[in-house]
């Protein structure tokens, strides 16, 4: 079962079936404007902040699904009928109404066809402007002249998502309408103190007919589906003064048979006398839309030109070379903070994710990478451990910062020792170490001392074994060890952690750091083989009261995913044990949907181990199927050589190897979910949801385009270190590092898909598996067999 | 145009007309179970906090309106057809679809009639159990034979309602639903520490299906209109572990032309294997449900009994006998923390706002009120201002109590001034004053000594010209003086609070006390004297930089009602200020839908005024017709003896009199609104917003019982002192008050309406207009002549 395919050629994925089980939207806008929309044009705008810059309104977690969103809705005024751009909200039988939605990079075009009439109806936030454009071709098929009418809709939301939520005494009191007589609304609230937030929609056709109070356009008892100003065919020209605002511009206009017409939308932030009037004006001439939508092209083209591949698998490609790339860029741009299922509650970003999701597009944008690390490093309190979350908008240097002693957590500031190192490697810029950059609280200190603090305040938070403080929680937020409890996984962290710094002191010549962390280094070690091996795979922890944390005597979840991937992943853990504890995990972890993250669910709720153990068995971090973690057993067993198993793993998680089962699956086949559901629920196993905004996209374009097909960015050189299927006669891929064309056929002629017998670089044979960028020419030809 | 009529015969509001231009809604629930249900079954519920212990769901300001609810929908097995037994949500055409709800006083019955079948829906919760009884009769009024089902649905709330309306990532993945296979569905949500809120839905009637995921019983792209269940005829069984929570059971039957069936679902609060099923069993019993419905009504004849009068005038008759009192009620249960509108962001009770709602029902359950003073005292400081609002159910004295310093009012601590000698008066029960009680902060003391540190609080807290200032807000909370600003209004309702005090004092013989507030008083009334008459009115106060607020100079706001309303019932000002500050309020304030709070509205934003300044003209505070305030000028005009005028603006703002204009003012005709948009408004003068908890409710009691029937109980006895209107021939009331009976019959031969000229009380004529307790009957018969 299935409702759309992958057109790789143009960077769509095209929906067929508008139906979906879900809403499966797209992101538009690339800088302060954010516009989300679903396969049936639903959904919401912000500018800077989805918390307090909430533009255009969407309803969550309702009933019915999917509304309000970026409405266009057609008029007969012959026959009396009524249909919308997109299936949705009229909803036309769909034996009468053909609909297609095209998600593309930042854009996302509806053709549909209804009763004689075509439409075709493009959205996309131009790279330069905060505002969105809704372009409508509509076309006459049928052999009658047809008197149509356009109305565009959407629906204002209160800028601050949490008072729109839920205080009603204020918010439906304070907007102030406007209509300027000349095709555009001015959208107007005043806050108390007096300043005004603005907005605007504007249309490029004449308009007939306005509304802005939504009560007015659609009618007490109806809703989007049966506005009563589409059905009678005229608008009520109505000024919301309180209420709630909308924004509707009627365009009415006779069509020959065989004709179109295009009308253009524009939904902005600004003044609509001012920025309203310059920018209906600017779209006003006819190339101006195609123009930015070039232009708009042209961005992702650059965006996703550092990476692409060309396998024997096309879900492969169509993730490395488009989609996973895409997420990346969008996980990159909007942390966790804005989706259909986050509302917008959690504004700027979060430590770990930022951190995480900086290596999903260090390749493509590492300037804006460095400056995202700077800013996360204001993040960081100077004891060495870092603030959870935070708003770099509003940050200012100060003791407001410092959490509350239960909202400290373990991992969160060890991420960037992975962030920046992997910026180094990719670009050589190892000046950024030193960087002064101030802390949450107080002081500043370089980016390299920023490190070493971080390292020191984990090496201060350890247990009675020596290991890592579980704290608040580690990256699993819902392992929540008490007093004494310490955490495996973070151990293996900061173990993984301690080896990137060595390696940083090391190049920059800071010997009494190499000597003092590598002593810690291998003390860790020491401690990890001693306490954290449970016979035949990895603890996940101690507990407070000294009860071991997914192990053989555990009383209910007897092990962990993340213990086995990040035993290997970080190098702790080598030979029988590294083989032993993923062969543990493909005992009783894998499935065909993928890794689950514990083995069996909590039934009871335990306390002294967290909220884990309060969800239902098979959702969440109870025994679902975590995608982000999953892409660490891939890259594990890419680490172990194992390339079928890896790749097992790889597309069993896979959204794109999902879409023919969408049905079961329900969530978009071209971006990664935050979980599936695990095999212990007893209901929907195999079952996604809270796709987008998850760190599984960062991690998975790692696991996939530096440990699977082996590409990876070292400091002196490009490393190429494939671990494919055996089955493969090997792939193509590009790669553009520190400015060189890296263009690399890989051969797999003996079957072993893994291990680099040969590497010829422009013709010349190279030792190892490592091209030196300092020998590369700008173009490069790269041949490499495996065997 | 009108959508309905009183019935009160049967004390209920009865809705011909199901598409009100709002929800119009009732509440039910007397003690900790509060239902809201609107004339279409829509609404919500919560157990003890409508914040933490939301139980049934219901989406805010949402498209479509009034949704979700406790629907019963009906599906006929022979024709395929399906209908609701109210007209939302599955909405057949009127013209086929006969439907009346009947509020009443703690239930609403819907009668609705389809293809034959009608039915009978009667909603209430019983006076001592947590539950909600929905109760069903069918009748098949056809000559066919009809193969129906019945499906209940309710959707389940989070219990926290501010995590049910963002935090979608945990909301979602929480619930634990269960059937037990004999009728009862179990809704069991499990906490991150273990703990478990269970609630439960149970039929009488044998099942013969169950729906417990909101998305499998209504279907994707549906909504509550069109369950793809009942179009289908058959629930989905479906088991909800994470997802949306719903409570379906279909029960299927056979009924016989001209016969009848009842079904019986029961939506409450505890386990379901144990409670759910003693519930069932116990409703069970055919006379159950029908002993508990009259329990009900005796509890709420009861309540409304201390009360009643026949006047010439039906809607005073309808306001006053049932729903202004039922309305007081339900302030003094809910504060202002659960409405259609008051989405449960606010929890606990508003300082200024329950000490007011206490008013409205002294005479009707003084011994709650005793408690609910208690209960207040406790929310005052040491230092003796109060505590914004607080939740008594998770009060403790503490540090933490102690509001931010921007967060003190002017007023609240205030109010007690009012309450206290109100409830004293009533029962006589001088005893309070000497309950000992714990200030919020710390320490504890008499009751006496809490009224008398809320006055010192004040008399510190004076401005330039000795007024009291303004600090956070007064009762307008829109009105924000900053630093040196005054508030006139809070100074009079200071110097009422004053005289209280002194009464207070001299009658348990507090003479120290006597003498230095009586000259705090006369120190009080001479600087109002000096300094808060404008000429023709009284002005509003002073602003920091000294400008007046609400005066001739104003560059915006000329006059505002408060100020005229109090001067006179505060009884600092008599003779010709007061007269001529209520003939001012005529000429500025006065319009046909009631009084504005001020004028004109502010158009620009004034930050040396508040938050006043920057609503739009007419709504709220700014301009708005606050029906709360308009109360008060009832009274002012009481006390100058003008008759007419007084009842004039009475009705002005009574919902009753709204009844014939529903259209227009669009809310409930038979309770209160806190507000009507204002004359400034360009668009909708006239209509209400914000129905049922308001101040209003309180306020208007005590204006039309105590001062336009003038029945007002004092400290030594029962004041009889009516001032009508002249046309009036005269009027009867009953009083209940110390356990004895008032039968009063008021005449006005002399068309003064206003000036006790004969008093006889059991065939004895007495002096003045008083009827001493003590030389009361048990049963008094009250012959007043006004002349």
């Amino acid at each position: 079962m299935r409702y759309g395919y992958f057109d790789d050629q143009r960077g769509e994925y095209v929906i067929e079936r508008p139906d979906t089980p879900m809403s499966w939207i797209n992101y538009l806008g690339t800088m302060d404007y954010c516009a989300i929309i679903s396969n049936n044009a639903a959904g919401y705008s912000f500018y800077r902040s989805p918390k307090s810059g909430r533009m255009l309104r969407f309803r969550f977690n309702s009933i019915p699904m999917d509304r309000p969103g970026r409405y266009i809705y057609l008029h007969d005024h012959k026959s009396g009928d009524y249909w919308s751009a997109t299936w949705q909200p009229v909803a036309k039988p769909l034996e009468q109404y053909r609909s297609v939605c095209r998600h593309g990079l930042g854009y996302t075009c509806f053709e549909s066809e209804y009763d004689g009439i075509k439409t075709n109806y493009r959205v996309f936030v131009p790279v330069d402007r905060p505002l969105e454009i809704w372009e409508v071709e509509v076309e006459n098929l049928s052999g009658q002249e047809r008197d149509l009418s356009l109305f565009s809709y959407a629906e204002w939301c209160f800028w601050h998502i949490d008072q729109d939520l839920i205080n009603f005494q204020y918010i439906l009191y304070t907007c102030r309408m406007g209509y300027d007589g000349d095709g555009i609304i001015d959208y107007t609230l005043r806050w108390p103190g007096g300043e005004e937030d603005k907005g605007f929609m504007a249309s490029v056709l004449p308009v007939t007919g306005f509304d802005t109070d939504r009560e007015v356009f659609i009618g007490p008892y109806r809703d989007e589906g049966r506005p009563v100003a589409v059905e009678k065919g005229s608008c009520g020209n109505s000024i919301a003064v309180g209420g709630n605002a909308c924004a509707v511009l009627q365009n009415r206009f006779v069509l020959a048979p065989g004709t179109k017409k295009r009308a253009v939308f524009l939904v902005g932030v600004g003044d609509a006398r001012t920025t309203g009037r310059e920018i209906r004006d600017y779209y006003s001439h006819p190339d101006a839309v195609g123009k930015d939508f070039a232009a708009l092209q042209e961005y992702w083209r650059k965006r996703l030109a550092n990476y692409g591949c060309k396998t024997p698998s096309p879900v492969v490609d169509t993730m490395v070379n488009i989609w996973n790339q895409y997420q990346c860029h969008t996980t990159f741009n909007w942390s966790r903070s804005a989706s259909f299922n986050e509302a917008g509650g959690r504004d700027g970003i979060g430590y770990r994710d930022t951190n995480q999701d900086t290596l999903g597009v260090v390749h493509a944008i590492p300037d804006l990478v460095r400056e995202k690390l700077l800013v996360l490093l204001k993040g960081q309190l100077s004891e060495g451990y870092a603030m959870h979350g935070f708003q770099p908008l509003s940050w200012s240097q100060g003791s407001h910062n410092i959490p509350e002693p239960g909202r400290i957590f373990s991992d969160d500031h060890l991420w960037l020792l992975l962030s920046v190192p992997a910026y180094i490697k990719e670009t050589g810029d190892f000046a950024i170490l030193e960087e002064v950059v101030p802390f949450a609280d107080r002081e500043e200190a370089t980016v390299y001392e920023h490190l070493r603090r971080a390292l020191e305040f984990s090496w201060e938070k350890r247990g009675p074994h020596g290991l890592l403080l579980g704290l608040a929680a580690d990256w699993n937020d819902c392992i929540n060890l008490k007093g004494k409890g310490e955490s495996i996984w973070s151990t293996f962290l900061y173990y993984r952690a301690l080896t990137e710094f060595v390696e940083l002191a090391r190049r920059t010549g800071k010997d009494a750091d190499v000597q003092l962390f590598t002593e810690r280094r291998t003390g860790i070690k020491e401690l990890l083989d001693t306490h954290a091996w449970d016979g035949e795979w990895f603890l996940r922890g101690y507990l407070d009261s000294g009860r071991k944390l997914g192990g053989r005597e555990s009383e209910q979840s007897k092990i962990f995913l993340n213990s086995q991937s990040w035993a290997v992943f970080s190098g702790a853990a080598t030979g029988e044990k590294a083989r032993m504890a993923l062969d543990s995990m493909h005992r009783y972890l894998v499935t065909e949907h993928g890794i689950v993250l514990n083995h069996p669910a909590y039934r009871e709720t335990d306390n002294e181990i967290g909220a884990i153990t309060s969800f239902p068995g098979g959702l969440k971090e109870n025994a679902g199927i975590f995608c982000h973690a999953n892409t660490w057993a891939v890259i594990a067993e890419c680490l172990l050589g194992r390339g079928d198993k890896a790749f097992a793993l790889y597309t069993s998680f896979l959204p794109a190897a999902k879409n023919d089962r969408a049905d079961l699956y329900t969530m978009e086949p071209y971006v990664y979910a935050q979980f599936i559901t695990g095999i212990d629920h007893q209901y929907h196993f195999g079952r996604a949801r809270n796709s987008w905004l998850t760190g599984t996209a960062a991690w998975s374009f790692v696991a996939v385009s530096q440990y699977i097909l082996g590409i990876r960015p070292d400091y002196d050189g490009l490393v190429i270190d494939p671990c494919i299927p055996a089955e493969w006669d090997g792939f193509e891929a590009t790669r553009i590092c520190r400015g060189k064309t890296f263009r690399i056929k890989v051969k797999n002629p003996s079957r072993t898909g893994y291990g680099v017998k040969e590497l010829k670089v422009n013709g010349r044979v190279l030792p190892g598996n490592l091209i030196p960028y300092a020998e590369a020419a700008e173009e490069n030809e790269v041949e490499v067999t495996l065997g």
